[in-house]
């Protein structure tokens, strides 16, 4: 076995890897080697490829000697460049060591700043920096730290020590400590650390470095790095590069700072330049949101004054000038850390800063006519389930609201909810499909299961890009961040703003986009979707070649579907249609008549109805496909199920309590999804089929006279599974249309097909393609059946499934493309090869899902159908699909 | 198009055809043309084929001319060969118009005898027999046939005409009629056809003889033959040959009879001419039961006198020989009919004759025994299924009994049930899982769905080979037929025997093997199958390549399984125990437990219950494998459904009736068919399958100990579709059995493994096979998600879709090979490409079906396993699929 190479220098406009090394070197190493090789002010370095750290897993968590070897080779590489000796009684060097992962996992993994001190360093740098307070406050970071990453050891008890020092000497905050009350902080951090973790706080630097390199590698299998892993998508078995580089210091003094900033505004996608620094700092303190940090610009918010281009302005043109040559160079928006030390701008960061779907679309539109990227690249930029935020409802401005305070707008959206005070709660509450609003001082990563599950977050501390901001945005979830107006008690779950104290059963809304928090409910309006979203749709049109459909199941939401750019219904369950006002009524007495007669009253008071909903959705759809599929539920979720609805029903009707609860007990089933339903009650009760197909055609013959040739239905068949239910199905669909259409004067054209929902639909796909028009794979059904899993029942497991990883995803979100992927593959291969005009689609859920979508590229299937809502993720997705997919092989 | 010859003659040692057409000219139509070709003395006629039959049906119900020409020629050709013609007036020709199917469908269709007869011919009839008695019989049974056959008025209406003349003059036997009596009754017969079919009767001959043919080409689609198909798995779309024929006439005085015969016994296969006759009678009137017919030969039972070998000698001489050569031609037992017309012996039919179980085996292995034929034809010439007759239990003979009547022992069994007096109630009852015995004065094809659901059958009239008789026999269901002493009031639903009236409250006995009816159950024993049963078993053992094991839950049903045959249990479903005795309370406490302690106290106390049963079932396997699967159905069908249980419950553990009733809430699901079971228990709960394991491996040990090598176990985790669950569950598995492996002092071996039994599974097997030693198809849940139907709410459609036809059989029966087939291939096929070593089996019902046993062979199995009762089946299926299916592709 060779070894590649295992660790790659950079430093001096010079580097071994690029930025094309994600990969190897994660996306923070391969930033710093191609900042420096582009010249770029980059304190020097090596990267520990991803590859030594899966050797180190492999060798059952052991560093190989190949590794040592080859860290040593570029540490004293590192030491000569710099002119500083690890340890070195002179002028020792501090280097950091970073995580770096292939692919963004923001915070969730470990970091260690200042490594290199020990009892003897520390006086060297107060020597040779002339400042032993920076020296040792610098110490007592590391001790922390590093005892926290390597050894351990809980944040908390050093937080403990530190609030008692003081307490002792009287100050409020960290940096009004004088040398010799860090020097006692720094002897009780000792103390504490030979306390917990049983051992002397190491004094050996290389022993140091060694200890933080295990300590990010074995990070990479932390809890919340999993999680995190598991909520994006990304694989479990990449693992981590670790970055150690010399350490610059934003907290020598009142000339240094460090800060975070994007090349533009990550929130609206504006061209600005956007970010927040904390004078005399290390770059931790920006992030962790301890301090709330001050503007990078001037902006005219009145504080000016504080702003680095006020306060050291030669620093912050040396930055203006980076950010624009890294933008260029990158052809995209960039998100940056720097360290100004002594006037001095280091960058130690830079990669492509996440966005809201907003930003992500106008930086892409922006960036199209400046001439930096192609509309091609610009579709591929936003990444089609972020479009979910810009398709939500926002608040209805004309709607009174009592707004209790206003923080910053951290994550764009409108939501209501209750509040819950921690992820726990929320969590739990989501579970039972509750909207809640989680409140938080400050949010950590261990919140991140319960932010996931919040519809949106609110917190009291931290700044735009705090980590309740970065994750918020992330998830596409509502955010309002650093509302100082808010007191929270969490342990009392209680929180107090303008003079209310709100508790969990309380109500707020939240406007992620002015920062808004708001009391109670407020009414919300559609998104708007024109602009530049309505250009990318545009062009992301021109480049897809699936059709998107909408599921729709009234007049109002084809309408909507159609403004989002709907080509057609995909799915309109009839169903649905029953359960408004007294059709309900109508429908009970149709499954409990006891004569034919009374059968069918019961059925033409319900034709009616239905066809005038079909009209409407004709006239909503005109020119476009209208899938309508025949009733599918079986018949007793039509049933009353509550004593109330029971009495009502006796009072409307007349029929006997007795006879309902018979009807009810005739009609129970032990597995209603497995049981009569479907087409099932098709070939039982021809009637009922017969009536919805005659207010099809009639309402289809009634909406085609006003238009001709505009109205195209198709009606569709579910639950087959043997290609004899669909002939004789379709012979019935075809007798009324028939019958319909001679009171016709102009011609309609319309299709019958079927749902394929049943493993067995797809095993005799071939059979049953003799008598469908067209498919439509019900990928929810299918997946239950496919799996044996019924999805009102499996969260009692699914959980445990999903969180011990034995499902990569929930296979009822994204289509099991592994499973039922072969089955769908049949469903397609045999349905064409028998029917090669047969039109295919899909209509379950994972229609708008973009995995979902890009997999049914790839089975070349005609259209997919999804929620109204989902329609433009739908269509970007296909885009995508289609950009990136090599050419179907029909 | 060319359009095949149509019509086959017969007559004078000449025939068109020969006894391998029966394809085209039904079995009747064949045997006919081989028996004439035989120089057997058979009437001259001609046979109208099967696809002169689809043609009919193909030009909607229309006699084409080529056949009108054919059958004119033919015709022509018969009346030259017996020198009548057809409408003669001088000798006028008599024919028999016969249905005549491929498959064998007795009494299925229609049948028109006497044809020619009319006004006029009646007259030379009379002249020319000089017995115009017979003529005017003959003639007013022509009318009742053709009127009610080809003009559809019911029979009853000529029953009635037919009882009141025998009123007016005063006999009571129809035989007893004068001439002058038999021209009223005709008189009144042409009267009744015009009234009830609103023409005349048909006079002329050639108009009667198309009447004919059509009645029975349309009787191939009457309701009872279509149903017949349905049951026998017989094609529906090969349509009925036609036989026309000179009649003979065995009712033209006491020189004549007419008779059917078996060249062995049907019901015991001795070796012996069985059969019956009626003198001076015509075909119909054995068949149907109305005069109890005589035996052929002396029996020594008293009525020697009554025998044809005593009356007829002569002619039976003749039968004799000829019967002995049939069988010597066909090297079959045969079923022959025949009538004897002035002394001489004409033949009317040969086939194959049915015959029980019992009589196959016997007659199969003489015929061996004889040098008749090899043991590979004798193999084939038993049907598996009939072997269910062999396996049942009999009446203990040492059981106290209060015989109340002895019939006919007309086919073999011994059932207990409730009595019914009609068809339907006999249906509804079985529908509802009851046991009935139907009772019936005698049975008509109208009955045959009610004998199907019937456990046995009981006549007060009819012989051997009357109607109940045939079918019981070839249902396999037990029948007493004949009983003269019960007197049945069918209306009043009751029977009288012996002083005792019985209703449809009471339960009967039959003893199908003794002919006797006893009142109230009588204890049973199993089977004997040694002699020649055994001795055919031993040659289908050779033949066969496919292994068979039993589903086995205890060890009384392993030990009953390895006596029929079983090579090892091929699922033994721990669950089953965890309901016996006191186990149910520690399997509730399981459930019910809140804190760890006392979850592991309900596992320690099943523990060594399970361990005992397991020693038990190895013990009774010793030497051969035991395939036990892990808990698979959800934990609430543990808990207790009934009020009282409950309380037992309370009384018991001290567990509330509240914390009872939040359990069963909790654990309710939705579907639980598709919920928390199977494998996902397991890795919810692993707790519960390590101590299965822990079970499994301790009986091992300890058994091995005692006879080392000798057990087998393999462990099955079942429901598995994702190779996660079966990696991690073998990992649980494996680290067990290592633990309790290491305290033996003998080397055992094990395998681990999974049902294949959800669509998923199918999809993912190669990636399953990583995990597996063997898969067991299970085929009931794989049935279940395929089709997307729950067995338990199946009927109220299911039966719809078998009546219609829809599905072809009922998938829970016989595996659905069009479609569920898809998914077992693909299974095996990824199985076996991913672990070439890989064992498959089959352990769902179907295991025990021969069609699928037939089915798994074609897949390439290793093995089936089935019901204890249905190995020897499943055996012999087995030896029949490895002779007839082409070697495998292996």
């Amino acid at each position: 076995m060779t070894i590649d190479k295992q660790v790659f220098s950079f430093g001096g406009g010079v580097a071994d890897g690029d930025g094309s090394m994600a990969a190897v070197l994660g996306g923070k190493g391969a930033g710093l080697a191609e900042m420096t090789a582009l010249g770029i002010p980059v304190p020097p370095g090596f990267t520990i490829s991803t590859a030594a750290c899966r050797l180190y897993f492999e060798l059952g968590n052991t560093i190989s000697e190949s590794l040592k070897a080859e860290v040593g080779v570029s540490l004293s590489k590192l030491e000569e460049a710099v002119g500083k000796k690890l340890g070195g009684s002179e002028d020792p060097l501090l280097v950091s060591v970073r995580s770096g992962s292939p692919m963004s996992m923001p915070g969730m993994m470990d970091t260690v700043l200042n490594l290199g001190l020990n009892d003897q360093t520390v006086e060297a740098i107060a020597a040779k920096s002339q400042n032993p307070r920076f020296a040792y406050d610098t110490y007592r970071r590391f001790i922390q730290m590093y005892s926290n990453v390597v050894l351990g050891v809980d944040i908390a008890e050093f937080e403990h020590h530190l609030e008692n020092v003081k307490l002792e000497v009287g100050v409020w905050q960290d940096n009004e400590l004088d040398v010799d009350a860090l020097k006692s902080v720094v002897r009780r951090y000792h103390e504490c650390v030979r306390q917990h973790s049983g051992q002397a706080f190491p004094q050996d630097p290389l022993l140091q470095l060694w200890g933080a390199v295990e300590a990010v590698f074995a990070s990479w299998n932390n809890p919340r790095a999993k999680y995190y892993r598991q909520l994006n998508n990304i694989p479990a078995n990449m693992g981590t590069a670790v970055t150690v580089q010399a350490m610059v210091f934003g907290n020598m003094g009142a000339d240094c700072a460090t800060g975070v900033a994007f090349t533009r505004n990550p929130s609206t996608g504006a061209k600005e330049f956007y970010g927040e620094y904390l004078p005399n700092a290390q770059g931790e303190d920006v992030v962790a949101g301890i301090r709330t940090p001050m503007s990078l610009t001037n902006t005219g918010d009145g504080l000016d004054g504080e702003s680095l281009e006020s306060t050291m302005p030669e620093a912050f043109a040396q930055l203006l000038e980076i950010q624009k040559n890294l933008e260029l160079h990158y052809r995209d928006m960039q998100d940056i850390e720097f360290t100004i030390e002594r006037g001095h701008v280091w960058m130690l960061q830079t990669r492509r800063g996440k966005r809201t779907a907003v930003a992500a679309v106008r930086v892409a539109v922006e960036m199209v006519d400046e001439g930096l990227i192609d509309k091609r690249e610009a579709v591929l930029r936003v990444e089609p389930i972020s479009l979910d935020q810009l398709l939500h409802p926002t608040l209805d401005p004309s709607a009174a609201k009592t707004v209790l305070a206003t923080g910053l707008p951290a994550s764009p959206g409108a939501v209501s909810g209750r509040i819950v005070f921690n992820a726990v709660d929320a969590e739990d509450a989501a579970a039972r499909g509750e909207d809640v609003i989680l409140v938080r001082v400050e949010t950590s990563p261990e919140d991140i299961k319960g932010m996931s599950a919040a519809r949106g977050i609110l917190t009291a501390r931290g700044g735009m890009t705090s980590h309740a901001a970065v994750v918020a945005r992330g998830m596409g979830r509502c955010c309002v961040a650093g509302c100082g107006a808010v007191r929270i008690d969490e342990h009392a779950r209680t929180m107090a703003v303008s003079g209310h104290t709100l508790t969990d059963r309380d109500v707020l809304t939240l406007d992620g986009s002015t920062g808004e928090v708001i009391l109670g409910r407020v009414a919300q309006i559609e998104a708007n979707t024109s602009g530049e979203f309505a250009r990318l749709m545009t062009w992301a049109d021109t480049f897809r070649t699936l059709g998107v459909r909408a599921n729709a199941d009234n007049p109002r939401d084809a309408k909507r579907a159609r403004r989002l750019g709907a080509e057609g219904v995909g799915l309109c369950r009839t169903e649905h249609m029953f359960f408004e006002g007294d059709r309900i009524t109508s429908m009970r007495r149709l499954i409990l008549a006891r004569t034919d007669e009374e059968r069918a009253t019961a059925l033409g008071s319900l034709e009616p109805m239905q066809q005038a909903d079909f009209e409407g959705i004709f006239t909503a759809m005109l020119g476009l496909p209208v899938t309508i599929r025949l009733l599918d539920p079986p018949l007793h979720e039509f049933l009353p199920q509550h004593a109330s609805d029971v009495e009502l029903l006796v009072k409307l009707t007349g029929i006997t309590k007795a006879d309902i609860e018979l009807a009810a007990e005739s009609l129970h089933e032990t597995n209603p999804m497995l049981g009569h339903r479907g087409c099932r009650l098709g070939i039982s009760f021809p009637a009922i089929y017969e009536m919805q197909t005659r207010a099809i055609f009639r309402a289809a013959v009634a909406v085609n006279a006003e238009h001709p040739g505009q109205v195209k239905p198709e009606v569709m068949i579910p639950l087959v599974g043997h290609p004899e239910e669909l002939r004789r199905l379709r012979a019935l669909v075809l007798k009324v249309a028939h019958e319909v259409l001679e009171t016709a004067t102009t011609s309609l054209d319309f299709l019958v097909g079927t749902m394929i929902e049943l493993p067995r639909a797809c095993c005799v796909a071939d059979r049953i393609a003799e008598h469908a028009d067209f498919f439509s794979f019900g990928t929810n059904d299918l997946t239950q059946t496919t799996f044996g899993i019924s999805r009102d029942d499996a969260a009692s497991f699914m959980r445990v499934y999903l969180d011990q990883g034995i499902y990569e995803q929930d296979p009822f979100v994204s289509i099991d493309q592994d499973g039922l992927g072969v089955l769908m593959r049949m469903g397609v291969e045999k349905g064409r090869a028998q029917n090669a005009k047969l039109k295919i689609g899909i209509c379950g859920e994972h229609g708008g899902e973009p995995a979902s979508v890009r997999f049914c590229q790839s089975l070349g299937l005609d259209y997919v159908s999804c929620s109204p809502f989902r329609v433009p993720i739908a269509r970007l997705a296909a885009a995508h699909a289609a950009l990136t997919l090599p050419a179907e092989p029909k």
